[in-house]
């Protein structure tokens, strides 16, 4: 096809004035719809101990919800907390907490240069933490399996300053990389130079299948253990793509050290998290198995938004040389990679056809795609017809950016 | 009467085997009943602006619930920030925030010692963020209008590492002052050493009446922006003394530079509050009058609680010289002033009795109180028969202590 036809078939395109909002990996309406009994699950304001759930205290979370939330991440209760609504919230105030106190047995992070590693493509929020909290970021490629580990071993076996790397180790933001047992154990075992380095375990797709096979990744917290390294890693969970994005509920799961830690930090913070949300979550929740079954509802909202975006992509640009894009078997988002210099380039394209997405170089530390390759789709939030169209407008943005 | 009719009247008490915790000060489960119909209040997902309160999003707070607040704080909507359930939080991030970036157009205050001063006798939770955070803490004596603006004045603008004060305007914990117009305008209007000094301006206690009369306090945003100096005040509330302790909502008032700066800052940590708990208190707090209601409930199971204390107090220790407690107009507690060196065996001896206090100190920085004379009785958990006998015991202990 022609520079021309390009263009033409852009123009139409552009002419259905569509105005869509890709950039951020919301549920649904429809996805939201699937917890709305949660309103109606609280029966109780007692927790299980006794405690009268609407008043203060307990800033370790309910007993009864650090249960559940053992028994979804297979982590003993005891090393559960469970806390408000946002797990990057927890992200955060574990770097603050390590920035001006030191983690347990060292010195204050503050006191010198700190810096993290980054597997790219990653998530732009952990990034954004790190940027605006003086955290210097080292870009880590990221393999099928997992990050570039011959790297990260030689780095952090080196360089003293790298206290802290970002993990999403299942159904990765944005690539969809599903970590391997081996990739778990070398992050576990592995020399650092520095004694208080964190393994910042992101767990944010655990339940968030797309594919029939329910895909597992090695416990990081066990093989930490193993390794002589027990507080090196600290995972991080939420119900927030499980039940209500805004109001669900986080947790934070790591070594006793660690969890003693973090309890005697967050009780300096608060009186305590919101306790009736704890109990509601509770209630509808239940256990492990009600939690699969709600996953495999969503799924069946999902996949058709994500085979629908695969279907245009390999319609559209499939004979485009350069052009290629992920199949991910989980999470929020597909991985769209062009040629070098073309990924800015097809997201302005797109937001003047209509299509909003994630600024090209979001995945990467400050911004920067360092090649202009990498372009995050989102597809969970609009409806499918709106997909259809999104992922329609946004190849044929892709071909005219590489016409030009 | 004798050292020997003390012991035996304390040790009658002792035998009757009590077990209460007036430690904190937390509302009785009547108190929390009094909001059940919380529960129940939502009637949509949907803020007024079309935004789905299920979803991720929405940092500075859905439109109605800032408009509530800013009815409530007498402040224009736009610079109210509304969060998630504790203002205790938002105190403490200000301070992490102020710590690590500093407050806007100046440079963090890690960089340098940092110093705040506190009203003593204070609350115990303000002095511990500082403490668990690295900032030096220095005692201004508490008058009956306020501070002792003399020496603040004079301590600030002769020290640049003054950066700070903590601030309860209105039947201040546990003092139960309420602050004079002229204090309020000093304090906006003085010279700063520190052209980044902050009040932290926690007004926990603005609804919460005991007498008939509706105390206020003038408005020290309005009175800073008068005095050229409109970033200097932060004011924090929340609803957790007014709906659910733990599962309230928490404001933020400030100049439009400090809740930008707010806000940039939050929505690093997180992709938003718990909207849901925001739609539900606006519809079931409402406006100013029916808080006022509300808050009169509160005051009609809160009242009677102080006048046994306060009642016993007088049979029991209005002989007593160098006893004297505070009569508060609203607010939580009541400070039982003992004279030098009695508080500590007190409450030794009241725990002996089986009455748990705040430990005698408490409200002090670094838990020093310096004559070991201030004992905070936090009336509002136990039952109105607890109080009394609990006030009767704690009496008994003091006199023992004197006796001693």
């Amino acid at each position: 096809m022609s520079a021309a036809d390009h263009s033409a078939q852009y123009q139409a395109f552009q002419q259905l004035g569509l105005k869509l909002d890709m950039s951020r990996g919301k549920p649904s309406p429809e996805q939201l719809d699937l917890s709305n009994s949660l309103m109606d699950a609280l029966d109780t304001y007692k927790a299980a101990d006794g405690t009268d759930a609407r008043n203060y205290g307990g800033t370790i979370g309910l007993p009864e919800v650090r249960a559940l939330f053992a028994e979804l991440l297979d982590v003993p209760a005891a090393q559960v907390v469970v806390d408000s609504s946002s797990s990057l919230s927890l992200m955060h105030d574990v770097i603050m907490y390590s920035l001006l106190n030191g983690v347990p047995g060292h010195a204050p992070w503050v006191q010198n240069p700190v810096t993290f590693l980054c597997p790219v493509p990653g998530y732009d929020r952990h990034f954004a933490i790190c940027e605006a909290r003086g955290i210097k970021m080292i870009n880590i490629p990221m393999n099928a399996d997992g990050p570039d580990m011959d790297l990260v071993e030689k780095l952090v076996a080196e360089d003293a300053s790298i206290k802290g790397m970002w993990i999403v180790p299942k159904y990765s933001n944005p690539g969809g990389v599903v970590f391997s047992d081996q990739v778990v154990a070398r992050l576990a075992a592995m020399k650092t130079a520095a004694p208080d380095f964190r393994l910042m375990w992101d767990d944010a797709y655990r339940f968030h299948h797309l594919g029939e096979k329910k895909l597992a990744v090695a416990s990081i917290l066990a093989a930490c253990a193993k390794a002589g390294n027990p507080d090196r890693a600290i995972v991080f969970a939420s119900s927030s793509k499980v039940s209500w994005a805004g109001s669900g509920v986080a947790a934070l799961a790591a070594s006793p050290a660690n969890v003693a830690w973090w309890t005697r930090h967050a009780g300096i913070r608060s009186i305590g998290p919101d306790k009736i949300n704890q109990l509601r979550h509770v209630r509808f929740l239940k256990d492990l198995p009600t939690v699969e079954a709600l996953m495999e509802q969503h799924r069946q909202l999902l996949k058709p938004k994500f085979d629908a975006v695969l279907a245009q992509f390999q319609a559209l640009l499939g004979d485009v040389p350069g052009v290629s894009w992920t199949h991910p078997e989980g999470g929020y988002f597909i991985d769209l990679i062009t040629p070098d210099g073309a990924a800015k380039r097809t997201v302005a394209l797109a937001k003047e056809a209509g299509i909003t997405l994630t600024p090209a170089g979001a995945a990467f530390p400050y911004g920067l795609d360092p090649k202009d390759r990498h372009i995050r789709i989102a597809p969970s939030f609009p409806s499918l017809e709106e997909i259809n169209k999104a992922a329609q407008g946004i190849a044929l943005s892709l071909r005219l950016a590489l016409a030009a």
